[in-house]
């Protein structure tokens, strides 16, 4: 059974990623292939051509239309075959699939669902993303062999950090300081303050904060698959608002996944800073220190993606630190009976 | 559902490569194994022990005989047992399977199926071979990743030239011209006629002609998979005769094809013509031009072979350029459906 | 279908291997994961944490216990989960299934079924094996692409010898002389004298016979599969007793099957001699000899394995050399439908 929600915006590609050459990717099992058109608006076509099923990114670009490279079929970006060498009437039959697109945020966005309901303004805000004052670590590409939801599991659940991250980012302090969680209907959020603590090694060497201070970290994960990491620091005791969390030490770590397969994920990541924005260094770092990580998580998670496999289960206890992954999976489901309905009506 | 038609000969190999030494080609999805008997007749056995199944190409020759490496059970070409180690009796059920073999024009073929129709007089004719003025490019071989119907469909389809072979011999000049086709029980032929043209440079280059020419493309096919390609060019006007158009410049490429499983094929090819036929230069080049034009064919139908096996459909538009594919594929399977029943009766 | 039976013990590993850090190793297709308690004994769990699946084998030993690498439950070797980070109430489920051990003959085995049927005392003896006067070759693995019985099959066969190890051990002189089969309900026997003969050629180099020979080969086969080849030469006349064998010049070459998976056997096996016992270059030259045979098996085993697989049966003659090979398939199939019905019950 799949996995997949449809009406929903994913990250395709990185912008710089598409242009006057074609690129090929698949998404939730499909093979596609992605060309910009002379206007620069990115199109996107099944990769397949309805005639004998050549992949159609053998072809080549003529003008803004795709051409078969088997027998020259040419397909427009709305899928609409434009020409049949040698031959006057072009059937209805013959068109290629197409999917919504939008652009937004350096990335080209794509809707696999309905398209009447492809409504661009859906897309999920960035938060602080071309604002003064933050930098922006942009355009990371990463691939998971496992299932994205595996994935989510991780990105709402600090308690894997001690023990998958120990190597980067893992610290075992926190563990006692109970999670919050909370939801609605397409976004579910886990969070923890540690109220009144020293800095963190990197807080200390990023800051100047010279007492004690107030660290939070937000989980939010904006079904199905974007995650947003909201963590950082302030002095203790100054209200926890976002215009003084804005005034301490804060990031917003995005990962927006794309499941490319059942079992492989396209993972695309940004992060936003509001500390030594000028310093590229700093980037780098940032850069560096999160791959490093998110690699973590890819070792183990393909692991247990493979022992899923194995043994066609994917859980045998649930525990306390389940709850925030388990709403998750609830939501999602749900989604997917939705889907199932209108899809059926 | 099997692709296959049994009762036809394929090449099985060129007979320079069945010999002395055991010889291992797997044909209809059966493994197989070649030698030569001490009289020079070759001989073959499903490579596969009835005892507990070892491969025979492990064993060793024993005068005509093959002796399994694993027992020493050994068999004569006819899949007799002859002899079983430290056993004087030797139960009926000891015997290895065989098929039908002849020599002719420099290949062994292979009749899979009633080995009681197995007429050396049905193997397709091979023109011109052996005779006076007509120099031979023989023994050619390439691997396919695809059904070898998937490579019928090339050899009587003109249209895909101009995409596929555009870096070979493609050309669109003669796109506007139809393609005949014409059909009998164990034949498909596809050909067209560009009369009082400008002749093509490898024919400029390699004949004397000094007016424009008329040239022809005949596509034969001969059920099950043996194709035969006449084309050339004859001085514009001339009768449009065997004896004309042996008189000009003329060639026929040879494409034997031998499926070795339902996704993979053998492709044994030759190459006939009646110019340059003394320069070993002017054969070399033809046997360049022509594995350099198969392989394109190669790479874009594993591709092709490759999102038929993911989609489980063959095509989904047809086209007018597909009426002489098309009948090949209903004459297949009408011959499929008669083997079917006389397996059945 | 399992050709597997539970309720015997292994060999899962050599001594040596298994230590304070983590051995993982598949046995009858589950994934397995080893160390050692602090005390020196050996223990056992199921590679995979209950929690999401994670290989537990890419968590740390803490203590006795094992922690999981990625929510740090933490097991004992009787795979009782003893911690969950950041929750009081261990659920009863929370367990990882773990399998009865026992170190003897240089060797951790395992029990892989009832365990309330794992009695030490039922490990198979080795023979000789820490007498004075017998050295021994210890601690060697190979590792077979087949299923074990068909390695079974072949280590209570001789007929095989002459061809398959023709570039070893084989020897086409002893073919006439018949082989004797016995058993019992969990042991097969095969074996011959060869009386009043050259002594072979290693014979005449190791030992100092200056006359005729009585030479033995005993195949033991205890079920499931540990085999034990005895194999010597004494004086031509000498009584046939086990004090007279000891006398003269004798081996044990004892083979501990362990099924990996229905298609992968582990090969663990050591070698004990009576003559050139404080010769390290004797010892090396056994254990090169032995594997080299051992690897003729596996090469041939390994493409019957193929070939069996291909076509869903065993074997599709039966000779008179299988009949010992035949006897160990009955007594297993037999004891496989104990354990069934044992399962049932």
């Amino acid at each position: 059974m799949s996995s997949f929600v449809r009406n929903a915006w994913y990250v395709a590609a990185w912008s710089r990623e598409i242009g006057r050459q074609l690129t090929t990717r698949t998404i939730l099992g499909e093979n596609l292939v992605f060309w910009r058109r002379e206007d620069g608006t990115p199109a996107v076509l099944v990769d397949r051509c309805p005639h004998k099923l050549a992949p159609l990114s053998l072809g080549t670009l003529v003008g803004d239309d795709l051409q078969c490279g088997y027998h020259g079929m040419t397909f427009n970006g709305s899928g609409q075959c434009v020409r049949i060498p040698g031959q006057a009437a072009i059937p209805p039959s013959a068109s290629a699939r197409t999917f919504a697109l939008a652009e937004r945020y350096g990335a080209v966005w794509i809707w696999m669902g309905d398209p009447a309901l492809a409504d661009a303004a859906r897309i999920v805000e960035v938060r602080r993303h071309g604002e003064p004052g933050w930098a922006l670590v942009d355009g990371q590409y990463l691939h998971f062999d496992c299932n994205y939801l595996n994935i989510t599991d991780n990105l709402v659940d600090p308690a894997h950090t001690t023990y998958v991250h120990k190597g980067t980012i893992g610290n075992a302090a926190a563990e006692d300081v109970g999670v919050k969680v909370e939801q609605d209907d397409d976004h579910v959020l886990a969070y923890r303050w540690v109220n009144d603590s020293e800095p963190v090694p990197l807080v200390q060497a990023m800051g100047s904060f010279t007492g004690p201070v107030d660290r939070w970290q937000y989980y939010h994960l904006h079904l199905p698959s974007v995650s947003c990491v909201d963590f950082g620091s302030i002095a203790a005791g100054r209200e926890h608002s976002e215009e003084e969390m804005d005034a301490g030490l804060r990031s917003f770590s995005y990962n927006f996944l794309t499941p490319e397969t059942e079992t492989t994920t396209h993972y695309f990541w940004l992060h936003l800073r509001n500390y030594h924005v000028d310093s590229a260094e700093a980037g780098a770092q940032v850069a560096r220190l999160m791959t490093d990580t998110f690699l973590e998580d890819a070792a183990i998670l393909a692991r247990v993606q493979r022992e899923q496999e194995r043994t066609g289960v994917r859980e045998f206890v649930r525990l306390a630190i389940d709850n925030a992954p388990a709403r998750i999976r609830r939501l999602i489901a749900r989604q997917q009976a939705q889907e199932a309905e209108q899809a059926a009506a």
